[in-house]
């Protein structure tokens, strides 16, 4: 139906041998009526939408000859991530993200543009209204975790700084939580601030651990089945937006990390990788912080934005 | 994919002009990505299902090239279908419907046999548990609407007539409404009852009358939106068990109803259309049943059950 490439699709055409031209013609004859059924949509882009939808939807059953205690099973899958669903869990997102389906709407919308840094997962742990932090405070609020020195330059793809720009940063804490996952209303290690002057921002974050997603519903269920992990690369969100510019929405990764070949919600790009400089206790802090007997990190991000009109 | 009529595809085939090389590399890349997650999957059927699952849903995003607002918009209906279904309403099996993938399903699994009686959808509207009533008893247990004396056979594929066969009939009232979505727990117009020794059944139902499906939800929003009805062409439910024999679920459809050519679920086959012969009040009912000034309905459905590997 598209030209996607013939080798991933070959193992599950469906043998005509088995299924009549009578039979066939069934199945075809419902696409139509189906089809036929949006011709009075006003939309155009809505029809298009439903189209598409339809044939793929009708294209999946056929190939898979699906059972109807299948179609009962999927009913039953979809209803049970609907009732998890709250205003603090996402399930179908979370499914979304697992299928691959989020990250590939991110590909389809962030073509890339030059040398702008790459787009990745917003995932479902972003919130509103973050605490203000000026250049060089902490993000944490408490959160436990390594402490990591994070900065860098915001500029465009012709290399002139960006200043003024709004990054807003979430992570999850050194147990693999995110502030939201806690049911005490804790507002930590999320944060946004603005680039200097000079389009270079910095901060103190938390470094970042591996933690699987919420894995106790019916998503989780089915990774289980499947024989897949739950678990994400470590990782640190962004989302930086300017005047003009195309908002990025990406994480950075951590060099090293074993799961960066299996991340569950397929969002690691090479581009995104970063080297995390581990710092023994006592090791001088670039902004003079005095940490006592801990260890922390520092990475270097520096962040291309792309025009908004690309 | 698959041997679909070409007719269905050409117009929303992407154009590869807009789409370069290396931005099709990395939505392919992805996808092989999230086929692989599948690997230590055990179970062959389940695999199966998962990879043609990932490559239609990822055919329609690139299809379309899904929107960043668009993929919120769905994340935001199916929770919605999420959250209004519950025990007694399922508005994911009406989803299923309104798209046709619960009649294709049904088309999948109930290839036609000979000149068994065809299949349709199954619905949201049966309940375990129905009365049981002898052959020639009234169903409706007091919902309103037109009596109708339904009868007919039942036998297999040579004519040979099927004793004992479990009939399952169920069916809106003159309202529109099954019983269980009334909120005071009625049992009516649904019931079962067996063939005699001859393989005959016959019972008093309702005159089936068009209504809508529940369109005060998500589902109605979308039939609305796209400039869909969301009404059903009038319809009395079967579902008949026999040993032995493929279980059929249909409907038995109104000669004239002008709904036929418009069915929000896709359910009507023309083999499922039956005569439903109106009788004025007074005209002498089959089993000499008093109507008093009550006009009357019948209809005759002959039942042709497949053998059960079929």
């Amino acid at each position: 139906m598209t030209d996607h490439p013939r080798v991933l699709e070959a193992e599950h055409r469906p043998n005509p041998e088995h299924i009549s031209p009578e039979q066939q013609a069934v199945e075809e004859q419902l696409i139509s009526n189906v089809l036929r059924s949006f011709d009075n949509c006003t939309d155009p882009r809505l029809k298009q939408l439903m189209h598409s939808l339809v044939r793929h939807l009708h294209a999946f059953i056929r190939d898979v000859r699906l059972t109807e205690a299948e179609w009962n099973k999927a009913i039953e899958f979809l209803t049970a991530v609907g009732h998890i669903t709250d205003e603090r869990r996402q399930e179908f997102i979370l499914l979304s993200d697992v299928l691959g389906a989020s990250m590939q709407t991110i590909n389809v919308n962030n073509e890339a543009y030059e040398d702008a840094t790459e787009a990745t997962v917003f995932g479902p742990f972003f919130v509103e209204n973050s605490p203000r932090i000026d250049n060089g405070d902490d993000i944490s609020g408490g959160a436990a975790g390594q402490p990591c020195w994070v900065e860098g330059s915001v500029t465009d793809t012709d290399g002139n700084p960006i200043p003024n720009a709004r990054i807003e940063v979430w992570e999850a804490d050194e147990d693999g939580f995110y502030d939201v996952q806690y049911t005490d209303d804790r507002v930590s290690a999320r944060a946004h601030l603005f680039s200097d002057d000079d389009g270079n921002y910095r901060f103190w974050g938390l470094t970042p651990t591996p933690y699987p997603i919420p894995h106790d519903g019916p998503v989780g269920k089915m990774l289980e089945a499947t024989g897949r992990s739950p678990m994400r690369a470590s990782h640190l969100h962004f989302m930086v937006t300017a005047p003009g510019k195309r908002t990025l929405v990406t994480h950075i990764f951590v060099r090293g990390d074993e799961l960066l070949k299996y991340d569950t919600v397929f969002g690691v790009k090479q581009s995104l990788v970063k080297d995390f400089d581990e710092q023994p206790a006592g090791t001088a802090t670039p902004d003079g912080r005095d940490l006592g007997d801990r260890s922390w990190s520092q990475v270097r991000f520096d962040i291309v934005l792309a025009p908004s009109t690309s």
